[in-house]
């Protein structure tokens, strides 16, 4: 079993039997460090390592039923997740991830397997960045909720905000766009398959490299796509005060989303340009850039109209919302 | 009105009228910085000088109904509490706290002006800390649920940890003790008044300054009196695998909370030995130490026995309990 690499045999009973400090003795004894770790769970606070004399720190809450679902994801897969995505929120400032915090809520009733697995999840994630876990609070509650903290380490390299990116610029993405949203359609449909899709869905792959290698290639703004690639380079637009503007072209569209896409009725195009989740990493660069393959340049910075806008192909991309968490799709 | 100190009218509207975005430019436009803060919110990730190259980090997650009560606390004193708990294990650790970011859970039909005097809070307890509010991340949900983390520099001080303390060693505290619980007992009773220890149990004030001082002071072991001076002491023992021994006449009990345990029938020993949320600091140090004032010698460490024990003049206090956040009182 994935979760329990060392065959390790599940926590038996609840949450409430195990009691709080018998939960996180579980939970803390699972976990592993890093040379920047140097002090983990179990005091009042951690201590990690911030060569750079600077950390960077990034804050996200996770809700069972919206951010999550126990029936579509497993625990494991659930920690994962919540880890990628604050890691990739250290990645896009161009930082190096050290270190995750993690705020729990758990109801007593819940078999305690759940957290354990969450835990592991959260480890294994952190591993895969170079971070490790180093402390948290658990508190008992109605609904699962997760609230993580990630630090992360410049290495003396500047920090790239939403903020520099300027007119001739072009703007360049790498990692996955778009698989998170269909493979969400997927199981909204009640379907498991095509099974690359779903796994995007349930475990994203950030690539937690790239940010900080973007800073090298001089990057002038970066953010990773986290609300759907329109919606997170508005951000960029409006703090850059530019406008931006995306090609269509572009973008490979692999022919297995262009399947779902026909099989659900709706035009892949939107799940690249709109789905959030897979959190790639969008960067804007100075034209004479030479990038890597990896990095794929689907658009380009404009100088700002009246409004910060994000076009597609010069026009409004018809449905090209973001989620605001109080109205829905905007 | 204290919590809009620039005579500023209150928002208009719920949280969910405001919107995701609203509601967040509304709370950061309400922030100050200090020179600490490299970048505030409004990026991926906020950017923290730490001088030290190590950063002391901490998270509390705090609930509606669990750990506050709206029709007890206004939403300014929850934010000046929870940041108050923060804070005190970053000083706690002997480091000096920089930064706040803040995981808020909100119904979409409350008052949006709840978090925005939350967030006054919030920013003048780390004003008196002398920390500041770098970032956050707010999503919609049914419990109002405050996860805080903090992050603090040890300006070249080793850690204080839990594991520290030597037989013979004095245990000292600094701070109030039993404030707190003696002002949630009388609001439990319906009353809300003697006032000092109602606004108590509202807004802790702990001594932030004492912690980096008592590394000074050659502190062997350090932590806050979150969950009541017996159970975060007997964390002390039993991570220093050491005995601690109280003793009751060295505790100077005041004369109205004498008065208050008689109105309600409490011992008011039992708070001040049981009752955490004041946060205060409790060290031990080295018997030959000569301690400044505000520093009160109320026990001393001794050799281990078979267990890590905590007595109070050298017997089991009859509930010398803590807090278990899942079993209750153990």
């Amino acid at each position: 079993m994935l979760s329990f690499p060392g065959g390790r045999p599940p926590t038996p009973g609840t949450v409430g039997e195990l009691g709080e400090f018998g939960l996180i003795r579980e939970l803390t004894s699972r976990l592993t460090a890093t040379p920047a770790v140097k002090l983990g769970p179990g005091d009042d606070a951690a201590v990690v390592a911030a060569p750079d004399r600077r950390v960077v720190a990034s804050t996200d809450v996770l809700l069972e039923g919206r951010h999550f679902r126990r029936d579509w994801s497993t625990a494991y897969d659930v920690g994962r997740k919540a880890a990628a995505q604050n890691l990739a929120d250290i990645a896009a400032m161009g930082a190096a991830p050290t270190a995750l915090l993690l705020g729990l809520v758990l109801p007593a009733d819940l078999h305690a397997t759940w957290p354990v697995e969450l835990m592991d999840g959260l480890r294994d994630e952190c591993d895969v960045a170079g971070a490790a876990v180093v402390g948290g609070d658990i508190v008992r509650g109605e609904t699962i909720t997760l609230a993580i903290t990630a630090l992360g380490d410049l290495r003396g390299r500047e920090a790239v905000t939403r903020a520099g990116a300027r007119p001739g610029d072009v703007v360049a993405v790498t990692g996955w766009l778009g698989w998170s949203a269909a493979g969400y359609a997927i199981l909204q449909r009640g379907f498991r398959s095509p099974r690359a899709f779903v796994e995007a869905h349930r475990r994203p792959e950030p690539p937690y490299h790239a940010g900080p290698a973007a800073v090298a290639l001089g990057a002038t703004a970066m953010t990773d796509v986290s609300d759907g690639l329109i919606a997170d380079l508005r951000h960029i637009a409006t703090a850059s005060k530019v406008c931006i503007d995306l090609r269509t072209e572009a973008f490979d569209v692999p022919a297995q989303m262009h399947d779902i896409g026909q099989a659900v009725g709706v035009d892949p195009l939107q799940w690249v340009l709109t789905g959030g989740e897979d959190h790639a990493i969008v960067a804007t660069f100075p034209p004479d850039r030479k990038l890597p393959a990896r990095w794929r340049v689907v658009g380009e910075v404009r100088h700002p109209s009246a409004v910060s806008r994000v076009t597609v192909n010069g026009a409004s991309w018809q449905d090209g919302g973001g989620w605001d968490h109080f109205r829905g799709e905007s």
